[in-house]
């Protein structure tokens, strides 16, 4: 009942702020009953939105279940999300009644914009109000139509303040630490170094390709060098999710499910921080073609401070939920436990937040810390609450995400697709993956004692998916010209890369001739089956217990006290 | 991460909108700029006020553990919740810099009191403005000041639509079905009729208050019947959390605990669906001091529709989960099969609502319906998952509404305390406990097998306790000067009867010679026993093939082996 509930308030919000406005002081009856009505009507038209989505959802689910039921490995429960997605945004789009003036966008020239805020005296008093937008003059006593492309449109942030976190710390919970931390040299390396130069790489390959447009007259407005810039940062956060879950089921190698998913994490905390330290930095920055040293160096700076603060961040409230766990006997009440977990771990992305470091990042590291302390404190019972309860978020997140990325495609209303943007981006996300791989890895093995071997090194660069990372930086920011080409072309990558490179991991694991099969025990695999033991033991005397105190009338406790 | 994220954007649901508003089109950049940073400003402080709350409940769990570890019993955690908020709420008030104007309350009268919409007519385009709220000259350049005391008020419908479902989905699912249907009869009775009752009595006798501050001048504003038989159904809804609680640690009486258990959840179905027909009929009844016949069966129609309707949804939705469940194999997943069970069971929460029913008791009979039917279905692990999954989001929701009472009761600013008033109301809720309790068991004796004895009764009569649900229904609307004494009066019972009648409860049963220690193990418990056995030789099994898989080199998969 819990995450995506959130949504409806986030829909619900201005809805609330409204009703709250028109109902203060003593007002007439009929206007306050008429406001009622419609903030009611609004209310009704979230709930239906949230709806489709919960629909889609569940017939994921159940595909899904099909799907693994009979081994079918072509499709991942993403790209299955996806395609629904897709289904009903076309429905929405095309089977709906249009409504007029819905097809065309807000837009308006720099002499008629209005203001974003209103102050008004009335005899005296400043009321304030802000500007909800441009309404059509033939519907200016039915504003609160009902337009369903309009309510499935969430806002951005949610994706970034409820959306990615359960993802990004779940990721980071369950890292295999042994394999993780073997190979953290390069996974630190592939993460900084390789994002860093994919991004360069690819800003400067669309800088080019934007030249190209404006040359061929092909772009209408304006597009900055910081703006390619930022579109290599987001477009460089892998997400192998497809790769790991097919990885996972096959049981490939373990080194390079570890490269694969070491560097997927922590490239999207790069790639994040990356961004931000990029737009941070663009208002002053708007004119500047050339590069400018004490800018660079300044970004630099920026990047480092906030990555390395909300690395503090995450890792400090890890250690003190492992301390607290430690020095109470909190864990004879696993429900104590677990919610002091949870709240612990929420608070990390709220304090990042609250000074001003990035939240998804500290969840991140929060949730590496409290896997490789914290967890070893917990009860039983609160290990498997925990792994399960974000599991659970995780999964729905995550399909929310995918599912809603199929809607965007048809229900976004600001589209820019440009043949010649989305080419220039594929063949540049292509260079940079590869720029990015094979030096690295001949770098790295120099240095290593396991040596990244060449087939490795192809299947890193097949894998290089792009997914909710890039989708939730680039919808975070499409008010711009640029920003909305940025996006649509990034949806496009994602489409292309979680449907065709998703689908086509199994061949490519055996053209490649790697391992699959392949399963040695972990440390973890290992206290496992040592907790296995204590679990049994537990359960037996549980048993034992309920036989007693069933006095005997239950052939199955007398089944367990026979086997003590 | 998830349940109280939300709440961030519910908080920051403005924001979000005004930041969209301002970057529509082209615009200039500095401006842009300035709107981010307030935006960021005020994201920072929606994320410190929720910090304020997970430190709070932080705070509340510690305790909580102490109390548990020492075995005090004389406060309950709803109760610790409460004084920490009102702890933390004393600070906001007192301890933080006073703001000019913070404490005058945003009232105007009827003649400057401005339109809630404007709409403004830029060259031919209409642009629609909602009224953001009154800001005092002086600080029209500096709206977003640092007002902790504003930042910590959520916006009320965040308890109905996200803090309530998983209380209410829990005590549903929850539910010990084999004590509960055995008194089903009596408990309806309670339920229904009690709550009606205690409703009608209470509202009644409340307007003679009101017509006695009237008299005697204490009464500045209008005070109608009706608001006085909203106040009925809203202190009408008992939440003995506290003592049922206590009752589950001390294994009273079973069929006590049912009765009251029962109760307090359908009562307070009835009381939300009570308190909207009130609301639905209030405006055009405003000035009908008389009993109108026709307008009361019309009341009673509402009632019935409302509550029949959200308890379809509610009972469909839950079979069609049983029947998914039975008829896929759904079990091999349990992470599937909780993710469906999850959104299942919210879909009947936007169900509800979008059908113009009451999400909240939809969800309730979900809950019951789940448990009775599906809960068979699932897979073992499933069964675990959800029922831990409900029980962290649960008390996480419960603590959460608690400690924000205490915080209410300094932080809100329109409070209304009238002492003749909150003395009426505590007399008024003790005859109406009163009339409600002995004439109905005695009704119920007349038929029943096992007699309700007059220690029963008495334990009823004592455990008339009001908790969230009365909160949360008097806080959805405080508009009026009735509603805000109403608000205020609510608050100090749910204080008082938490605290005094909460701490009396163990002393309370042995007064009432009420047997403890009793415990007769139910249908779940035999079955789950039965569990314990098939849980047992699966994790026997899952030991083998891990020691098989790690070839013996662990001690403890040998020893597994040698068990079996």
């Amino acid at each position: 009942m819990a995450l995506p509930l959130l949504l409806l308030v986030g829909v619900g919000g201005l809805r609330a702020a409204e009703r709250s406005g028109g109902s203060s002081g003593s007002s007439s009856a009929m206007e306050e009953l008429a406001t009622e009505q419609e903030a009611e009507e609004s209310h009704r038209q979230d709930s239906v939105s949230l709806l489709t989505f919960i629909l889609l959802l569940t017939l994921t689910i159940l595909t899904i279940w099909l799907f693994k039921h009979r081994r079918v490995r072509f499709l991942h429960e993403t790209g299955l999300a996806m395609i629904y997605g897709l289904i009903v945004g076309v429905i929405l789009r095309y089977g709906t009644p249009s409504s007029s003036g819905r097809d065309k966008p807000l837009s308006c020239s720099q002499e008629d914009r209005p203001f974003t805020t209103l102050l008004v005296n009335v005899s005296g008093k400043f009321f304030e109000y802000t500007l909800k937008g441009e309404i059509s003059p033939g519907k200016i006593h039915n504003v609160e139509q009902n337009d369903m492309l309009r309510k499935v449109t969430f806002d951005p942030e949610v994706f970034f303040n409820i959306l990615l976190p359960p993802i990004i710390f779940h990721a980071g919970y369950s890292l295999k630490k042994r394999h993780f931390f073997r190979n953290l040299g390069s996974i630190l390396a592939y993460a900084f170094l390789g994002t860093a130069v994919s991004c360069f790489i690819i800003g400067n390959l669309m800088y080019g390709v934007v030249k190209l447009m404006k040359l061929v007259g092909q772009l209408s407005d304006k597009f900055y060098y910081t703006d390619c810039l930022l579109f290599g940062a987001i477009i460089s956060a892998t997400d192998p999710v497809t790769v790991l879950a097919i990885f996972n089921e096959l049981h490939a190698d373990v080194d390079l499910y570890a490269l694969l998913f070491g560097e997927s994490v922590l490239n999207d905390a790069v790639a994040i921080v990356l961004s931000s330290s990029i737009v941070a930095y663009q208002p002053t920055g708007e004119n500047t073609h050339a590069f400018d040293a004490a800018a660079f160096f300044k970004s630099v700076g920026v990047f480092l401070g906030i990555f390395s603060g909300s690395f503090m961040m995450g890792a400090v409230t890890g250690v003190v939920t492992a301390l607290v766990t430690k020095f109470t006997k909190l864990h004879c009440f696993p429900l104590l436990e677990t919610a002091l977990f949870f709240l612990m771990s929420w608070s990390t992305f709220l304090l990042a937040e609250a000074c001003g470091f990035t939240g998804v990042v500290a969840v991140l590291f929060c949730g590496i810390t409290q896997a490789h302390y914290t967890y070893n404190n917990l009860s039983v019972e609160s290990r498997s609450r925990t792994k399960q309860l974000f599991e659970v978020l995780h999964f729905l997140a995550e399909n929310f995400i995918f599912s809603y990325m199929g809607l965007a495609l048809f229900t976004f209303q600001k589209h820019i697709f440009s043949p010649v943007f989305i080419i220039g981006a594929f063949i540049a996300i292509f260079l940079g993956r590869a720029a990015h791989v094979y030096p690295l890895s001949f770098l790295l093995n120099l240095g290593r004692r396991h040596k990244i071997s060449w087939n490795f090194q192809h299947m890193m660069m097949f894998s290089g998916l792009r997914g909710a990372m890039a989708f939730a930086l680039a919808i975070r920011d499409t008010a711009t010209y640029a920003h909305q080409m940025m996006f649509s072309t990034t949806l496009l990558i994602v489409f292309f890369t979680v449907w065709i490179v998703g689908g086509g991991t199994t061949p490519m694991l055996s053209w490649l001739n790697i391992r699959v099969g392949d399963h040695v025990p972990s440390v973890e695999e290992m206290s496992e089956s040592r907790w296995l033991y204590f679990r049994m033991v537990r359960i037996l005397k549980e048993g034992t217990e309920q036989s007693r105190k069933v006095h005997g009338s239950s052939g199955c406790g007398i089944a367990l006290t026979i086997i003590i």
